[in-house]
């Protein structure tokens, strides 16, 4: 891992590109070096000398001892050492507990947060709808009448947020055939093959996509919702996602760095899992949450999305089989998973190992960059949702 | 121009993609969003909150008049809406007189600054000279025994700093099977054609390259020469030359935002074209220069380099065929353009008209930023330096 993309030239057998990037150990560098490999877009942070400052209140995180799902017993330091950490953070009440870069990512060094894109996507959605300016019970073609001849002919806004829409689509990361690798290559991250003559990009894609079922009976994840979100909020709000996560969130917050999107060839921003960024930053956007859309002494987020964002039992419920591992019992909501714990706690989750956990009751915020081997959460997630739930308890003590 | 890349999708006519990025218009738009359509690499700024400041001395450089090259009359004012300017700023003694935005580009976006950017490796590189740590009259091969079958293979640094290396290559920006076109897709700035077989990045292309008559004879501008001296400073240095810069100058210069590179598939950055930033951070480089190395309380350039930075009839003389409109009577040096003039004027130039212009003696500094039609510096060079010499002398009244 460490001669990864190393020398002037890096050895060949070294060499990271786009073709490679989500592959384990390329990964391990790759996740930090997104726009080296791609083209993007920037979420810019506002005028330098504007950062928001975090408190301390230092805890010896990685002490902590916890049980496993199959009751084994480890630390965090032990989980963190075995989960190819490159990034993670505590927040209590919004002061830093602990901050562990433990691989080659510098802090300054935006990470790919993959899914947790979606729930960034989902809040500015969520943030529309309190202002009125977005209907959740409209057909999306209301939107977007160039979805009138694909799967969200007849799906609602609301449906398409809440993954309950019914779309001929397969999400196996590690099959070349699966719609989501096609999928890839329409967002701008995955190369285009030789003779390619598919979809360019997103606005091309999304049409040809077909309904496979009824929309509104069941949660199924589909990471081509987000997408039709995203273009949604572009055409209300009159601007590219990035500037609108810009405006909304990332100037006023106080972010550290400019964050930036995986972009396709119209300059479309991933909203389904292009979005990187700092820790700290990702930690700012978690604790912002947190704290009910205001941050840095600012609104930015309406306060009617949290009237019933730390919820228990929205029905929307994830399929026992859908996440055996870790998500048994979760509810799905506007991108973002209700963990449906004592706690109401909510999580953003992204493929090889990205997490958001909030914490409304305990006020703890952990934020996990990683680089995983496998396409997959399980049993990653049922292990973590143990190291989370140690770390609330020894923090609220 | 107000329609390129506009809308959710924009109009097929109106999408920049990197196949065209340097055709006019779409460079009025691609040239301040070039990493929305290439991989790059970043000139991080540093911890942010570390901005110098700029004094404010106003000046109305818009309304200075002057006669053009054949005695026409006109205004800077004219000029610049005549030169397609994206960008324009002119420092008096390092405190704003002016600064200009006339199209889209908005003051934080980062610009390419082409061939600008061989000077910003010419001073990096004039800097390990005088730090000892690089021989200029070294073969080429002393750094890179990789180019000892290539066109350096007699070369020395100090030829190669100067181009007046016989390198068998084609310099025409219009012609595709120009070199510099071949060049362009293994520096990640042109797209790799379909069964494209070739170099894939700089560092297979290099060596590639083989001798047209003797070195050291006489003055030929070849873009692939700062590349190898990108090259070697990267050995040199031990870090990518995106980190060098970011550590030898952006970030103690104070740098309001980072830079960008265009970088091939192995992540080096274009040494010889690829360098974007804001036309604040080009104005600081340049002032930096002016101050011979000292800018924002430090010295970020040996102070040696400049003992015989700003000089006279430099022997490595410009023939008077290759730039007849503008560049008479030019010498060459670290990729820098000495005018030869009474104020012994140093300048940057990049085609599509990207410039920078330091006069050590009236103390003014001049950056324009331009996405002009043609791939030319003719007769735009001319008119540029009978501005440039109106602004100094009514600036030093």
């Amino acid at each position: 891992m460490q001669n990864i993309m190393n020398g002037f030239p890096p050895a060949p057998e070294q060499v990271v590109t786009q073709a490679n990037m989500l592959h384990f150990p390329q990964s391990r560098w790759a996740f930090h070096h997104v726009r080296q490999l791609v083209p993007t877009v920037d979420v810019w942070a506002g005028p330098a000398g504007q950062v928001s400052a975090f408190g301390s209140r230092p805890w010896p995180v990685r002490d902590i001892a916890f049980s496993g799902p199959d009751g084994e017993q480890l630390s965090v330091g032990d989980w963190l050492d075995n989960t190819q950490t490159d990034g993670f953070i505590v927040l209590n009440k919004g002061d830093i507990a602990c901050e562990y870069y433990p691989g080659r990512m510098r802090p300054h060094e935006p990470h790919l947060i993959m899914s947790d894109t979606k729930s960034v996507t989902g809040l500015l959605a969520a943030d529309l709808i309190a202002r009125g300016e977005l209907d959740p019970s409209a057909p999306v073609t209301q939107y977007l009448p160039e979805l009138k001849d694909s799967a969200w002919a007849s799906a609602t806004v609301q449906q398409t947020l809440d993954m309950t829409t019914a779309i001929a689509f397969t999400e196996v990361y590690d099959d070349p055939q699966s719609d989501i690798n096609r999928y890839a290559i329409a967002a701008g991250m995955a190369p285009r093959p030789e003779g390619y003559q598919g979809p360019l990009g997103m606005y091309d894609y999304l049409p040809t996509l077909k309904q496979n079922g009824e929309h509104g009976e069941q949660f199924t994840y589909r990471t081509v919702n987000p997408e039709v979100i995203g273009w949604i909020l572009q055409r209300l709000a009159g601007m590219s996602l990035n500037e609108l996560l810009s405006e909304r969130i990332w100037q006023p917050m106080g972010a550290q760095r400019d964050a930036y999107y995986v972009a396709d060839i119209y300059g479309a921003p991933q909203a389904g899992g292009g979005l990187n960024a700092t820790l700290r930053d990702v930690a700012r956007f978690a604790d912002m949450v947190r704290q009910r859309g205001r941050y840095n002494g600012k609104t930015l987020i309406d306060p009617r999305v949290f009237e019933d964002f730390f919820i228990r039992d929205y029905p929307v419920k994830v399929p026992e089989d859908h996440y055996p591992g870790g998500r048994k019992g979760y509810s799905y909501r506007n991108f973002w998973w209700l963990t449906n714990n004592a706690h109401s706690a909510v999580q953003g989750w992204g493929i090889f190992g990205q997490i958001i956990h909030i914490d409304p009751t305990t006020e703890v915020v952990i934020v996990k960059q990683s680089s995983r081997p496998e396409a997959s959460n399980n049993p990653y997630s049922a292990m973590a949702n143990c190291a989370f739930a140690a770390i609330s308890t020894a923090l609220a003590e």
